[in-house]
């Protein structure tokens, strides 16, 4: 048991749910060790929501909320870590909910699955097929779910997959901790920040903004100073520690 | 298959090594995240020795060639990356190499001695007691190992451990690839580098440097200062982003 005033406290929660979800085979190895790679960067960020970060859940909020066909892809660090703030978003977004996994197989499929209904997440289902320009298995995804949608919010997602959707033509959201990765880099919005504070901030604002103000916040909207403002923060950690 | 001319082949080799280590019950799941926070920093250091890495590098093998006890201590992380390693450090310093693990049961201290006995290492044995001022078992250690030593090896430790080996007025070296974790802020010597450029470093040292070098390299060593050295050379790397 970890105390709840221990200072690192939501943060080993988190690292505890990851590593549970790789007991259960519903995290991959290598998501694990992605998990750590966010730690770090998030430790540089001060674990909190900055700005510029709630500023990006907020532009997220206002392409979800005025998409036609929108969809959360989930894989399983995602499911791990936020099955039910998924479920919160979903409800507050009217997104379809679309598994989509990196490291697939029908086990790991079937237990992410489950996990997700059981907290309350209204799952897309059918027969996956290979429509993502990628090759392998990777292309893999739904005819009436991602493949559809216009807009996209994938949550930790790997590059390669990340740059197919936004050659489809379609709108990518990600949140990625670190504002250096190829995947940071080929989406249209950027969420430098942690999953689980993310989320729950995309689905207020989801009943916050009004459809006016959603036009302007994504006719304003620059990514590239989003992801400055994410290197600055982390700059200004390493520049108090050398104090 | 990874191709050797992928940029990031030596950090997937490793990523690949401590999931085969978690699937073998070699590496601990927290093992499994602390690698990716590592590999974090590592990123943020340009994946390289840096010169202020070599100097805590030499200086590392000065006090472990002018030990009278020397000890490696090898946990379940170190044990996949870096066996072969061990063995060739163990050979140029002569220094005891004991196995001691955070997350400690028996089949993993039998899995990992087998490995590290593979690889070449000569491994001291014995009945563990609690000889550390730490609760539970991570105060186990062998009487003519760890606790008799005066100058200990003790790559990618916990805080805790760390301190406790500093009350008890040995010389502990660790190799933390975060310069602002505790266990970096607690060490004489910190190496912050990646475990597998680091060690045949010092191995190399060990054969070159005299003994009269041995003593003015620590004489001469301030922990302090090689520490905002990695921090400025994560703020270059920070900085060459934004331009």
């Amino acid at each position: 048991m970890i105390p709840k005033d221990h200072p690192g406290y939501h943060s080993l929660i988190r690292r505890e749910k990851i590593a549970d979800g790789a007991r259960e085979g519903i995290v991959a190895m290598e998501g694990v060790s992605a998990h750590g790679r966010g730690e770090a960067f998030d430790y540089l960020l001060g674990e909190k929501t900055t700005d510029s970060a709630e500023l990006a859940e907020r532009v997220s909020a206002a392409y979800l909320k005025t998409a036609r066909h929108p969809v959360i892809s989930v894989n399983g660090n995602t499911a791990a870590l936020a099955s039910a703030e998924i479920a919160a978003l979903q409800k507050a977004s009217g997104a379809l909910v679309e598994v989509n996994l990196f490291h697939r197989t029908e086990v790991r499929m079937r237990k992410i699955s489950a996990l997700l209904n059981n907290n309350g997440v209204d799952l897309l289902t059918g027969v996956a097929e290979r429509l993502l320009p990628l090759s392998h298995d990777r292309a893999l995804c739904l005819r009436d779910g991602i493949f559809k949608s216009d807009v996209v919010l994938v949550p930790l997602e790997d590059g390669d997959r990340c740059k197919a959707l936004r050659e489809m033509g379609k709108t990518v959201i990600t949140i990625d901790l670190n504002p250096l990765s190829r995947t940071a880099g080929a989406a249209d919005v950027t969420i430098v920040d942690e999953l689980t504070r993310a989320l729950p901030n995309i689905t207020r604002f989801c009943g916050e903004i009004t459809n006016t103000e959603c036009d302007e916040l994504i006719r304003s909207y620059d990514n590239k100073s989003i992801l400055r403002s994410a290197l600055n923060e982390m700059k200004i950690r390493l520049n108090s520690a050398l104090e």
